[in-house]
């Protein structure tokens, strides 16, 4: 893609102002959209060498952090903020990987657990540090200005009902 | 999905700062991950009764506000930062909607022309008086706060060579 010689947000923003109303809704959503786009492409980019996408990625990182290294798929849809049926598409894929097993929840009949084998533990470190030493695509922003940005997003999960 | 009675990033981050560094690039990327997919489900559900996708929206958009309603597609590739298959596929899509018709540059016979028809911008129009009335999904934000959050993503932009 060429280095356009003005910003096309910017330029967009400008147009936009001359027909509607709106303008600094318009040009945060698509610098958002932008952005998400920029920033999913470098981390599928890193994670790629590891086997891994951003979304199977987060689910061993879910997995690392819990006590046993196992949780139900249920609590793993809730904590990931994705469906049940992306989660069990996820923990298939991250099983024939061999990054996780699937075993029957010892007290619930109908529960499913995942638990993370010694190879997604290795896996996750592995990523981890490259996402890490990557600024995961975020580099450009010291922390004060992640932390701003952080702030600034929390209150739209925050009225989309996520907690 | 169920309300969670804790924000689930700053849960993340807690225990990501107990095994690893970076705890401001991972609380930022995966709130951005998370509010991109919270906004264009929002902005795909309003664009839906119109026939509608964001980047399908964005490509008349584009053609709305040029000085002919007519563009390049390679241009437009440009201009919405997405790669020539995209647009191609995009500006199919809308020709068999009758938002557009395709014809050849009059002065460059290799080049594809995309026109926006009178449908076409009707509906554009039409949707973005529902995105506007909907603040595009980001109306727990207010306008200094909608530009603070576009300022605080233009150097990401401008860092991936944008422009």
């Amino acid at each position: 893609m060429p280095r356009l010689p003005f910003d096309p947000i910017d330029e967009a923003a400008r147009q936009w102002a001359n027909h509607w109303s709106g303008v600094p809704a318009m040009h945060a959503v698509t610098s958002l959209m932008r952005v998400q786009q920029l920033v999913i492409g470098r981390l599928d980019a890193i994670l790629k060498p590891h086997g891994l996408t951003f979304a199977r990625y987060e689910a061993l990182v879910l997995l690392t952090f819990s006590s046993r290294g196992a949780l139900p798929l249920g609590k793993m849809g809730e904590r990931l903020q994705v469906h049940p049926t992306s989660v069990t598409s996820i923990v298939r894929k991250l099983e024939s990987d061999g990054h996780v097993v699937r075993r029957p929840h010892p007290e619930d009949g109908r529960a499913v657990l995942a638990e993370i084998t010694p190879t997604g533990r290795d896996v996750v470190q592995a990523a981890t540090a490259d996402l890490v030493g990557a600024d995961f695509g975020l580099g450009v922003l010291d922390d004060d200005a992640l932390g701003r940005l952080s702030e600034l997003l929390r209150p739209v999960r925050r009225a989309a009902g996520d907690f």
